[in-house]
Protein backbone atom coordinates (compact mmCIF):
# COMPACT_ATOMS: atom_id res chain seq x y z
CA UNK A 1 0.00 0.00 0.00
CA UNK A 2 1.82 2.82 0.82
CA UNK A 3 5.50 2.79 -0.64
CA UNK A 4 7.55 5.24 1.25
CA UNK A 5 8.95 3.66 4.54
CA UNK A 6 11.95 4.31 6.67
CA UNK A 7 14.31 2.03 9.26
CA UNK A 8 15.76 2.94 12.53
CA UNK A 9 17.86 0.75 14.29
CA UNK A 10 17.10 0.16 17.84
CA UNK A 11 20.02 1.85 19.98
CA UNK A 12 20.71 0.63 23.78
CA UNK A 13 19.50 4.10 25.10
CA UNK A 14 16.23 3.87 24.02
CA UNK A 15 15.59 0.41 25.93
CA UNK A 16 14.23 1.24 29.53
CA UNK A 17 14.83 -1.41 32.47
CA UNK A 18 12.16 -3.94 31.25
CA UNK A 19 14.64 -4.42 28.14
CA UNK A 20 12.61 -3.06 25.82
CA UNK A 21 12.13 0.18 23.78
CA UNK A 22 10.50 2.75 26.31
CA UNK A 23 7.21 3.67 24.53
CA UNK A 24 8.00 7.89 24.66
CA UNK A 25 10.46 6.71 22.02
CA UNK A 26 8.41 5.52 19.28
CA UNK A 27 7.16 8.99 19.13
CA UNK A 28 10.49 9.74 17.80
CA UNK A 29 10.74 6.99 15.49
CA UNK A 30 6.94 8.61 13.71
CA UNK A 31 9.23 11.72 13.77
CA UNK A 32 12.18 10.58 11.86
CA UNK A 33 9.96 8.81 9.51
CA UNK A 34 8.05 11.49 9.15
CA UNK A 35 10.82 14.01 8.25
CA UNK A 36 12.40 10.90 5.79
CA UNK A 37 9.21 10.86 4.13
CA UNK A 38 9.14 15.05 3.68
CA UNK A 39 12.77 15.19 2.57
CA UNK A 40 11.78 12.30 0.34
CA UNK A 41 8.87 14.11 -1.25
CA UNK A 42 11.34 17.50 -1.32
CA UNK A 43 9.23 18.69 1.42
CA UNK A 44 11.89 19.79 3.74
CA UNK A 45 15.48 21.06 3.20
CA UNK A 46 17.00 20.62 6.38
CA UNK A 47 19.06 24.20 5.59
CA UNK A 48 16.28 26.30 5.25
CA UNK A 49 14.02 24.95 8.58
CA UNK A 50 14.69 28.54 10.37
CA UNK A 51 12.91 29.89 7.96
CA UNK A 52 10.55 27.84 7.01
CA UNK A 53 6.66 27.06 8.55
CA UNK A 54 7.08 23.85 11.24
CA UNK A 55 4.45 21.29 11.18
CA UNK A 56 3.50 21.56 15.02
CA UNK A 57 2.14 18.05 16.78
CA UNK A 58 -1.79 19.13 17.36
CA UNK A 59 -2.72 15.00 18.24
CA UNK A 60 -1.21 11.64 18.57
CA UNK A 61 -2.43 8.03 19.01
CA UNK A 62 -0.16 5.12 19.71
CA UNK A 63 -1.16 1.16 19.53
CA UNK A 64 1.64 -0.63 20.78
CA UNK A 65 0.85 -4.56 19.47
CA UNK A 66 4.41 -6.15 20.53
CA UNK A 67 7.72 -4.95 22.19
CA UNK A 68 11.50 -3.75 20.67
CA UNK A 69 14.30 -4.84 21.83
CA UNK A 70 17.70 -3.68 21.70
CA UNK A 71 19.32 -4.24 17.74
CA UNK A 72 15.60 -4.73 16.35
CA UNK A 73 15.34 -3.00 13.12
CA UNK A 74 12.13 -1.37 13.10
CA UNK A 75 10.94 -0.19 9.93
CA UNK A 76 7.79 2.50 9.36
CA UNK A 77 5.61 2.57 6.68
CA UNK A 78 3.89 6.41 6.38
CA UNK A 79 0.73 7.43 4.56
CA UNK A 80 -0.10 11.18 4.23
CA UNK A 81 -3.18 13.05 3.64
CA UNK A 82 -4.22 16.85 4.13
CA UNK A 83 -8.13 17.99 5.37
CA UNK A 84 -8.08 21.58 5.51
CA UNK A 85 -5.82 22.74 7.85
CA UNK A 86 -4.51 19.56 9.23
CA UNK A 87 -2.49 17.13 8.26
CA UNK A 88 -2.80 13.44 9.46
CA UNK A 89 0.02 11.03 9.41
CA UNK A 90 -0.50 7.70 9.57
CA UNK A 91 2.20 4.39 10.45
CA UNK A 92 2.77 1.00 10.74
CA UNK A 93 5.88 0.00 12.42
CA UNK A 94 7.58 -3.36 12.04
CA UNK A 95 10.51 -5.47 13.45
CA UNK A 96 12.28 -6.49 10.44
CA UNK A 97 13.83 -9.97 10.58
CA UNK A 98 14.57 -10.51 14.03
CA UNK A 99 16.51 -13.93 15.30
CA UNK A 100 16.92 -14.62 11.29
CA UNK A 101 13.46 -15.28 10.87
CA UNK A 102 11.55 -14.37 8.03
CA UNK A 103 8.05 -13.10 8.91
CA UNK A 104 8.21 -9.18 10.08
CA UNK A 105 6.55 -8.67 13.66
CA UNK A 106 4.16 -5.62 13.40
CA UNK A 107 5.07 -3.31 16.64
CA UNK A 108 2.98 -0.31 16.64
CA UNK A 109 0.60 1.65 14.60
CA UNK A 110 -0.03 5.41 15.01
CA UNK A 111 -1.49 8.70 13.56
CA UNK A 112 0.09 11.85 14.19
CA UNK A 113 -2.34 15.21 13.48
CA UNK A 114 -0.58 18.46 12.61
CA UNK A 115 -1.15 22.28 12.07
CA UNK A 116 1.62 24.39 10.55
CA UNK A 117 2.72 27.02 12.72
CA UNK A 118 5.25 29.93 11.64
CA UNK A 119 8.53 30.50 13.77
CA UNK A 120 6.36 32.64 16.45
CA UNK A 121 3.68 29.72 16.60
CA UNK A 122 0.54 30.84 15.40
CA UNK A 123 -1.20 29.20 12.73
CA UNK A 124 -1.17 29.17 9.07
CA UNK A 125 -1.98 28.08 5.82
CA UNK A 126 -0.73 24.61 5.13
CA UNK A 127 2.41 26.00 1.78
CA UNK A 128 1.38 24.89 -1.32
CA UNK A 129 3.56 23.09 -2.47
CA UNK A 130 2.74 21.16 1.06
CA UNK A 131 -0.88 20.80 -0.18
CA UNK A 132 -0.18 20.03 -3.48
CA UNK A 133 1.68 16.99 -2.63
CA UNK A 134 -0.52 15.65 0.34
CA UNK A 135 -3.16 16.40 -2.54
CA UNK A 136 -1.93 13.62 -4.67
CA UNK A 137 -0.98 10.94 -1.75
CA UNK A 138 -2.30 7.29 -2.20
CA UNK A 139 -4.64 6.89 1.24
CA UNK A 140 -6.14 4.03 2.28
CA UNK A 141 -8.83 4.76 5.04
CA UNK A 142 -8.54 0.88 6.59
CA UNK A 143 -5.03 0.78 6.81
CA UNK A 144 -4.68 0.80 10.27
CA UNK A 145 -6.52 -2.26 11.70
CA UNK A 146 -5.78 -1.64 15.54
CA UNK A 147 -6.20 2.08 15.73
CA UNK B 1 -12.41 16.67 40.32
CA UNK B 2 -9.33 14.59 40.46
CA UNK B 3 -7.07 15.17 43.74
CA UNK B 4 -3.69 14.19 42.97
CA UNK B 5 -1.41 16.14 40.90
CA UNK B 6 2.52 16.27 40.26
CA UNK B 7 4.44 18.80 39.14
CA UNK B 8 7.76 19.05 36.69
CA UNK B 9 9.73 22.18 36.18
CA UNK B 10 10.65 22.20 31.95
CA UNK B 11 14.13 21.08 31.54
CA UNK B 12 16.32 22.92 28.70
CA UNK B 13 17.23 19.40 27.68
CA UNK B 14 13.31 18.94 26.87
CA UNK B 15 13.30 21.56 24.46
CA UNK B 16 13.74 21.48 20.52
CA UNK B 17 14.73 23.88 17.98
CA UNK B 18 10.66 25.51 18.03
CA UNK B 19 12.07 26.56 21.17
CA UNK B 20 8.93 24.37 22.80
CA UNK B 21 9.19 20.97 24.83
CA UNK B 22 9.51 18.60 22.15
CA UNK B 23 5.78 16.16 21.88
CA UNK B 24 7.49 13.22 22.70
CA UNK B 25 8.65 14.40 26.32
CA UNK B 26 5.32 14.83 26.96
CA UNK B 27 4.45 11.13 27.22
CA UNK B 28 7.37 11.03 29.76
CA UNK B 29 5.86 13.40 31.95
CA UNK B 30 2.74 11.15 31.73
CA UNK B 31 4.61 8.46 33.10
CA UNK B 32 6.29 10.74 35.63
CA UNK B 33 2.94 11.25 36.94
CA UNK B 34 1.53 8.20 37.25
CA UNK B 35 4.64 7.09 38.74
CA UNK B 36 3.83 9.82 41.05
CA UNK B 37 0.28 8.59 41.62
CA UNK B 38 0.99 5.09 42.24
CA UNK B 39 3.32 5.78 44.76
CA UNK B 40 1.17 8.04 46.54
CA UNK B 41 -1.37 5.05 46.37
CA UNK B 42 1.22 2.56 47.88
CA UNK B 43 1.58 0.57 44.64
CA UNK B 44 5.06 1.51 43.73
CA UNK B 45 7.77 0.39 46.29
CA UNK B 46 10.73 1.20 43.97
CA UNK B 47 12.82 -1.18 45.66
CA UNK B 48 11.24 -4.08 44.42
CA UNK B 49 10.26 -3.09 41.04
CA UNK B 50 12.41 -5.71 40.14
CA UNK B 51 10.52 -8.79 41.34
CA UNK B 52 7.05 -6.41 40.37
CA UNK B 53 4.94 -6.79 37.57
CA UNK B 54 4.98 -3.82 35.47
CA UNK B 55 2.18 -1.96 33.76
CA UNK B 56 3.16 -1.93 29.92
CA UNK B 57 1.54 0.53 27.77
CA UNK B 58 -0.49 -0.66 25.63
CA UNK B 59 -2.11 2.64 23.91
CA UNK B 60 -1.55 6.12 24.18
CA UNK B 61 -3.73 9.44 22.95
CA UNK B 62 -2.47 13.29 23.21
CA UNK B 63 -4.16 16.30 22.40
CA UNK B 64 -2.05 18.98 22.86
CA UNK B 65 -4.14 22.42 23.34
CA UNK B 66 -0.69 24.96 24.24
CA UNK B 67 2.90 24.82 24.17
CA UNK B 68 5.32 24.90 26.94
CA UNK B 69 8.35 26.52 27.29
CA UNK B 70 11.74 26.02 29.15
CA UNK B 71 11.34 26.88 32.74
CA UNK B 72 7.53 26.08 32.71
CA UNK B 73 5.93 24.69 35.38
CA UNK B 74 3.55 21.97 33.95
CA UNK B 75 1.26 20.46 36.77
CA UNK B 76 -0.30 17.51 35.60
CA UNK B 77 -3.86 16.07 37.16
CA UNK B 78 -4.28 11.97 37.30
CA UNK B 79 -7.63 10.09 37.09
CA UNK B 80 -7.49 5.97 36.69
CA UNK B 81 -9.63 2.69 36.36
CA UNK B 82 -9.74 -0.83 35.34
CA UNK B 83 -11.11 -2.58 33.43
CA UNK B 84 -10.78 -6.12 32.78
CA UNK B 85 -7.22 -6.73 32.29
CA UNK B 86 -6.76 -3.07 31.34
CA UNK B 87 -5.78 -0.17 33.09
CA UNK B 88 -6.79 3.18 31.89
CA UNK B 89 -4.98 6.81 33.06
CA UNK B 90 -5.93 9.92 32.11
CA UNK B 91 -4.16 12.86 32.04
CA UNK B 92 -4.71 16.52 32.20
CA UNK B 93 -1.68 18.94 32.30
CA UNK B 94 -1.75 22.87 33.25
CA UNK B 95 1.17 25.83 33.11
CA UNK B 96 0.59 27.00 36.23
CA UNK B 97 1.55 30.85 37.21
CA UNK B 98 3.30 31.87 33.16
CA UNK B 99 4.57 35.55 33.17
CA UNK B 100 3.32 35.30 36.60
CA UNK B 101 -0.17 35.57 35.83
CA UNK B 102 -3.01 33.86 37.60
CA UNK B 103 -5.02 31.61 35.48
CA UNK B 104 -3.29 28.18 34.31
CA UNK B 105 -2.78 27.43 31.23
CA UNK B 106 -4.23 23.68 29.77
CA UNK B 107 -1.35 22.44 28.07
CA UNK B 108 -2.98 19.09 27.23
CA UNK B 109 -4.92 16.33 27.86
CA UNK B 110 -4.13 12.37 27.29
CA UNK B 111 -5.11 8.97 27.80
CA UNK B 112 -2.37 6.36 28.51
CA UNK B 113 -3.91 2.36 28.88
CA UNK B 114 -1.69 -0.62 30.51
CA UNK B 115 -1.63 -4.06 30.81
CA UNK B 116 0.09 -5.35 33.28
CA UNK B 117 2.93 -8.16 32.59
CA UNK B 118 5.76 -9.80 34.11
CA UNK B 119 9.07 -9.67 33.86
CA UNK B 120 9.65 -12.21 30.91
CA UNK B 121 6.61 -10.04 29.18
CA UNK B 122 3.37 -12.15 29.36
CA UNK B 123 0.38 -10.68 30.78
CA UNK B 124 -0.36 -11.23 33.92
CA UNK B 125 -3.83 -10.10 36.01
CA UNK B 126 -3.32 -7.31 37.97
CA UNK B 127 -2.42 -7.52 40.79
CA UNK B 128 -4.57 -7.57 43.51
CA UNK B 129 -4.09 -4.63 45.79
CA UNK B 130 -3.83 -2.77 42.25
CA UNK B 131 -7.03 -4.11 41.20
CA UNK B 132 -8.46 -2.71 45.15
CA UNK B 133 -7.34 0.81 44.75
CA UNK B 134 -8.53 1.30 41.44
CA UNK B 135 -11.85 0.43 41.81
CA UNK B 136 -12.02 2.84 44.62
CA UNK B 137 -10.77 6.03 42.43
CA UNK B 138 -12.62 8.48 41.00
CA UNK B 139 -13.51 8.26 37.19
CA UNK B 140 -15.71 10.82 35.64
CA UNK B 141 -16.22 9.94 32.15
CA UNK B 142 -16.30 13.47 30.61
CA UNK B 143 -13.07 14.83 32.44
CA UNK B 144 -11.25 15.20 28.74
CA UNK B 145 -12.77 17.43 26.66
CA UNK B 146 -11.02 17.66 24.06
CA UNK B 147 -9.82 13.76 23.31
CA UNK C 1 31.84 23.25 51.17
CA UNK C 2 29.38 23.66 48.20
CA UNK C 3 26.27 25.45 49.76
CA UNK C 4 24.08 24.49 47.14
CA UNK C 5 22.69 21.26 46.01
CA UNK C 6 19.29 19.98 43.75
CA UNK C 7 17.66 16.82 43.85
CA UNK C 8 16.60 15.00 40.82
CA UNK C 9 14.32 12.08 41.23
CA UNK C 10 15.19 9.04 38.81
CA UNK C 11 12.32 8.44 36.59
CA UNK C 12 11.93 5.05 34.40
CA UNK C 13 12.69 6.59 31.32
CA UNK C 14 16.20 7.68 32.50
CA UNK C 15 16.99 4.31 32.78
CA UNK C 16 18.15 1.62 30.26
CA UNK C 17 18.20 -1.93 29.51
CA UNK C 18 21.07 -2.65 32.25
CA UNK C 19 18.90 -1.55 34.77
CA UNK C 20 20.40 1.56 35.60
CA UNK C 21 20.30 5.12 34.65
CA UNK C 22 21.55 5.80 31.46
CA UNK C 23 25.08 7.46 31.56
CA UNK C 24 24.08 10.27 28.99
CA UNK C 25 21.60 11.38 31.31
CA UNK C 26 23.69 12.47 33.72
CA UNK C 27 24.81 15.27 31.69
CA UNK C 28 21.05 16.71 31.90
CA UNK C 29 20.85 16.43 35.58
CA UNK C 30 24.42 18.06 35.65
CA UNK C 31 22.46 20.63 33.58
CA UNK C 32 19.45 20.55 35.68
CA UNK C 33 21.87 21.47 38.66
CA UNK C 34 23.60 23.80 37.02
CA UNK C 35 20.16 25.66 35.76
CA UNK C 36 18.73 25.61 39.49
CA UNK C 37 22.12 27.10 40.34
CA UNK C 38 22.05 29.53 38.34
CA UNK C 39 18.10 30.12 39.09
CA UNK C 40 19.07 30.05 43.03
CA UNK C 41 22.17 33.08 42.59
CA UNK C 42 19.51 35.39 40.18
CA UNK C 43 21.27 34.97 37.30
CA UNK C 44 18.92 33.19 34.76
CA UNK C 45 15.24 34.11 34.33
CA UNK C 46 13.25 31.94 31.72
CA UNK C 47 10.90 33.85 30.83
CA UNK C 48 13.72 36.22 29.35
CA UNK C 49 15.94 33.30 28.59
CA UNK C 50 15.73 34.37 24.20
CA UNK C 51 16.93 37.54 24.34
CA UNK C 52 19.63 36.28 26.75
CA UNK C 53 23.27 34.98 26.12
CA UNK C 54 23.58 30.99 26.24
CA UNK C 55 25.91 29.08 28.51
CA UNK C 56 27.39 26.81 25.54
CA UNK C 57 29.17 23.74 26.88
CA UNK C 58 32.59 23.11 25.69
CA UNK C 59 33.27 20.50 27.34
CA UNK C 60 32.25 18.01 30.41
CA UNK C 61 34.07 15.05 32.20
CA UNK C 62 32.47 12.55 34.12
CA UNK C 63 33.80 9.38 36.42
CA UNK C 64 30.89 7.46 37.28
CA UNK C 65 31.84 5.74 40.33
CA UNK C 66 27.92 3.59 40.98
CA UNK C 67 24.99 3.27 39.30
CA UNK C 68 22.67 4.80 39.95
CA UNK C 69 18.54 2.89 39.87
CA UNK C 70 15.00 3.97 39.18
CA UNK C 71 13.37 5.74 42.19
CA UNK C 72 17.09 6.96 43.69
CA UNK C 73 17.03 10.60 45.18
CA UNK C 74 20.12 12.08 43.02
CA UNK C 75 21.11 15.32 45.30
CA UNK C 76 23.85 17.00 43.05
CA UNK C 77 26.31 19.68 44.62
CA UNK C 78 27.88 22.58 42.88
CA UNK C 79 30.80 25.24 42.70
CA UNK C 80 31.32 27.14 39.84
CA UNK C 81 33.84 29.96 39.09
CA UNK C 82 35.17 32.04 36.53
CA UNK C 83 38.65 32.10 34.16
CA UNK C 84 39.16 34.57 31.09
CA UNK C 85 36.14 33.43 28.73
CA UNK C 86 35.00 30.56 30.28
CA UNK C 87 33.07 28.93 33.43
CA UNK C 88 33.73 26.29 34.97
CA UNK C 89 30.90 24.03 37.03
CA UNK C 90 32.10 21.29 39.39
CA UNK C 91 29.41 18.65 40.42
CA UNK C 92 29.51 15.64 43.02
CA UNK C 93 25.85 13.70 43.04
CA UNK C 94 25.14 11.31 46.08
CA UNK C 95 22.30 9.10 45.95
CA UNK C 96 20.27 9.92 48.98
CA UNK C 97 18.84 7.50 51.77
CA UNK C 98 18.60 4.10 49.27
CA UNK C 99 16.82 1.08 51.20
CA UNK C 100 16.52 3.96 54.02
CA UNK C 101 20.36 3.57 54.79
CA UNK C 102 21.40 7.20 56.12
CA UNK C 103 24.54 6.82 54.05
CA UNK C 104 24.31 9.01 50.81
CA UNK C 105 26.40 6.80 48.17
CA UNK C 106 28.51 9.00 45.89
CA UNK C 107 27.42 7.71 42.13
CA UNK C 108 29.48 10.83 39.87
CA UNK C 109 32.21 13.66 39.48
CA UNK C 110 31.86 15.84 37.29
CA UNK C 111 33.16 18.70 35.44
CA UNK C 112 31.76 21.25 32.85
CA UNK C 113 33.54 23.95 30.93
CA UNK C 114 31.28 26.90 28.88
CA UNK C 115 31.53 29.54 27.24
CA UNK C 116 28.92 32.65 26.84
CA UNK C 117 27.17 33.11 22.70
CA UNK C 118 25.02 35.25 21.80
CA UNK C 119 21.65 33.82 20.11
CA UNK C 120 23.88 33.80 16.67
CA UNK C 121 25.74 31.43 18.47
CA UNK C 122 29.22 33.68 18.42
CA UNK C 123 31.43 33.99 21.48
CA UNK C 124 30.48 37.26 23.83
CA UNK C 125 31.80 38.30 26.87
CA UNK C 126 30.52 36.74 30.34
CA UNK C 127 27.61 39.34 31.36
CA UNK C 128 28.65 41.53 34.20
CA UNK C 129 26.72 40.76 36.77
CA UNK C 130 27.70 36.82 35.84
CA UNK C 131 31.15 37.50 36.50
CA UNK C 132 30.67 39.60 39.60
CA UNK C 133 28.79 36.53 41.03
CA UNK C 134 31.24 33.90 39.60
CA UNK C 135 33.85 35.39 41.34
CA UNK C 136 32.30 36.06 44.97
CA UNK C 137 31.77 32.30 44.81
CA UNK C 138 33.60 29.77 46.86
CA UNK C 139 35.95 26.95 45.15
CA UNK C 140 37.98 24.51 46.01
CA UNK C 141 40.60 23.13 43.54
CA UNK C 142 40.66 19.94 45.24
CA UNK C 143 36.97 19.57 45.62
CA UNK C 144 36.37 16.68 43.43
CA UNK C 145 38.53 13.68 44.70
CA UNK C 146 37.68 11.00 41.14
CA UNK C 147 38.59 13.40 38.56
CA UNK D 1 44.20 6.61 10.92
CA UNK D 2 40.85 4.74 12.09
CA UNK D 3 39.28 3.00 9.44
CA UNK D 4 35.90 2.59 11.49
CA UNK D 5 33.64 5.20 11.11
CA UNK D 6 29.50 5.38 11.69
CA UNK D 7 27.38 7.70 10.40
CA UNK D 8 24.26 9.87 12.45
CA UNK D 9 21.65 11.82 10.94
CA UNK D 10 20.66 14.59 13.51
CA UNK D 11 16.81 14.44 14.16
CA UNK D 12 14.61 17.00 15.08
CA UNK D 13 14.32 15.83 19.18
CA UNK D 14 17.82 15.64 19.38
CA UNK D 15 18.24 19.63 19.06
CA UNK D 16 17.67 22.46 21.77
CA UNK D 17 16.24 26.04 22.01
CA UNK D 18 19.09 27.03 20.65
CA UNK D 19 18.74 25.24 17.51
CA UNK D 20 21.73 22.81 17.95
CA UNK D 21 22.60 19.64 19.40
CA UNK D 22 21.82 19.27 23.03
CA UNK D 23 25.24 18.06 24.38
CA UNK D 24 24.11 15.16 26.09
CA UNK D 25 23.06 13.79 23.12
CA UNK D 26 26.27 13.16 21.98
CA UNK D 27 27.18 10.78 24.44
CA UNK D 28 24.36 8.63 22.86
CA UNK D 29 25.96 9.20 19.23
CA UNK D 30 29.24 8.04 20.59
CA UNK D 31 27.59 5.06 22.18
CA UNK D 32 25.80 4.50 18.76
CA UNK D 33 29.21 4.50 17.33
CA UNK D 34 30.79 2.09 19.91
CA UNK D 35 27.74 -0.42 19.37
CA UNK D 36 28.72 -0.35 15.65
CA UNK D 37 32.45 -0.74 15.96
CA UNK D 38 31.55 -3.76 18.12
CA UNK D 39 29.12 -5.50 15.81
CA UNK D 40 31.61 -4.73 12.88
CA UNK D 41 34.45 -6.66 15.18
CA UNK D 42 31.72 -9.41 15.74
CA UNK D 43 31.86 -9.10 19.01
CA UNK D 44 28.30 -7.62 19.93
CA UNK D 45 25.36 -10.06 19.08
CA UNK D 46 22.18 -7.79 19.43
CA UNK D 47 20.36 -11.14 20.83
CA UNK D 48 22.71 -12.62 23.02
CA UNK D 49 22.87 -9.36 24.94
CA UNK D 50 21.26 -10.31 28.26
CA UNK D 51 23.09 -12.86 28.68
CA UNK D 52 26.48 -11.41 27.99
CA UNK D 53 28.53 -8.87 30.09
CA UNK D 54 28.45 -5.42 29.72
CA UNK D 55 30.57 -2.46 29.07
CA UNK D 56 30.05 0.17 31.68
CA UNK D 57 31.08 3.81 31.18
CA UNK D 58 33.60 4.51 33.76
CA UNK D 59 34.53 7.70 32.64
CA UNK D 60 33.82 9.92 29.63
CA UNK D 61 35.21 13.06 28.56
CA UNK D 62 34.04 15.21 25.34
CA UNK D 63 35.30 18.50 23.89
CA UNK D 64 33.12 20.56 21.48
CA UNK D 65 34.43 22.26 18.64
CA UNK D 66 31.30 22.91 16.32
CA UNK D 67 27.90 22.77 17.01
CA UNK D 68 25.62 20.44 15.12
CA UNK D 69 22.22 21.19 13.45
CA UNK D 70 19.17 19.33 12.72
CA UNK D 71 19.64 17.32 9.18
CA UNK D 72 23.53 17.03 10.27
CA UNK D 73 25.39 13.83 8.84
CA UNK D 74 27.71 13.48 11.79
CA UNK D 75 30.90 10.87 10.88
CA UNK D 76 32.63 9.18 14.02
CA UNK D 77 35.66 7.68 13.50
CA UNK D 78 36.66 4.97 16.31
CA UNK D 79 39.99 3.85 17.96
CA UNK D 80 39.97 1.43 20.80
CA UNK D 81 42.31 0.02 23.31
CA UNK D 82 42.56 -2.56 26.19
CA UNK D 83 44.61 -1.66 29.44
CA UNK D 84 44.65 -3.82 32.25
CA UNK D 85 40.70 -3.96 32.95
CA UNK D 86 39.67 -1.28 31.22
CA UNK D 87 38.22 -0.35 27.65
CA UNK D 88 39.24 2.76 26.58
CA UNK D 89 37.39 4.27 23.39
CA UNK D 90 38.55 7.19 21.70
CA UNK D 91 36.23 9.42 19.01
CA UNK D 92 36.17 11.81 16.13
CA UNK D 93 32.59 13.32 15.19
CA UNK D 94 32.78 15.31 11.80
CA UNK D 95 29.70 16.99 10.11
CA UNK D 96 29.80 15.99 6.99
CA UNK D 97 29.32 17.88 3.36
CA UNK D 98 26.99 20.93 5.17
CA UNK D 99 25.77 23.32 2.23
CA UNK D 100 27.20 20.68 0.22
CA UNK D 101 30.44 21.97 1.25
CA UNK D 102 33.60 19.82 0.21
CA UNK D 103 35.42 20.07 3.88
CA UNK D 104 34.45 18.36 6.45
CA UNK D 105 34.10 20.25 10.07
CA UNK D 106 35.11 18.58 13.38
CA UNK D 107 32.25 18.94 15.60
CA UNK D 108 33.78 16.84 18.77
CA UNK D 109 36.45 14.65 19.89
CA UNK D 110 35.89 12.41 23.13
CA UNK D 111 37.32 9.86 24.85
CA UNK D 112 35.11 7.05 26.91
CA UNK D 113 36.68 4.36 29.59
CA UNK D 114 34.91 1.17 30.39
CA UNK D 115 35.13 -1.72 32.41
CA UNK D 116 33.28 -5.15 31.91
CA UNK D 117 30.38 -5.90 34.45
CA UNK D 118 28.07 -8.77 34.66
CA UNK D 119 24.32 -8.90 34.58
CA UNK D 120 24.45 -8.03 38.61
CA UNK D 121 26.65 -5.26 37.58
CA UNK D 122 29.77 -6.99 39.38
CA UNK D 123 33.05 -6.20 37.88
CA UNK D 124 34.66 -8.92 35.83
CA UNK D 125 37.44 -9.66 33.34
CA UNK D 126 37.08 -8.63 29.77
CA UNK D 127 36.19 -11.44 27.57
CA UNK D 128 38.36 -13.10 25.71
CA UNK D 129 37.77 -12.52 22.37
CA UNK D 130 37.20 -9.16 23.28
CA UNK D 131 40.90 -8.71 24.79
CA UNK D 132 42.18 -10.49 21.77
CA UNK D 133 40.69 -7.83 18.91
CA UNK D 134 41.45 -4.75 21.33
CA UNK D 135 44.61 -5.85 21.45
CA UNK D 136 45.16 -6.15 17.39
CA UNK D 137 43.71 -2.65 16.95
CA UNK D 138 45.62 0.33 15.89
CA UNK D 139 45.85 3.21 18.47
CA UNK D 140 47.48 6.45 17.66
CA UNK D 141 47.62 8.17 21.15
CA UNK D 142 48.23 11.59 19.84
CA UNK D 143 45.03 10.97 17.32
CA UNK D 144 42.47 13.50 19.21
CA UNK D 145 44.49 16.70 19.32
CA UNK D 146 41.42 19.09 21.65
CA UNK D 147 41.46 16.45 24.29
Amino acid sequence: VSEFSHEHLVQLYETDLMGIVHHANYLRFLEESRVAWATNKGLLDYQKIESASHLAVYGSEVRHIQPAFFGDRLRTFVQAKIKGVKIIFEYKTFCINRDQTKSDVLVLEGRTTHVPLNKELKLIRPPIEMKKIMENEKWIETWLLNL
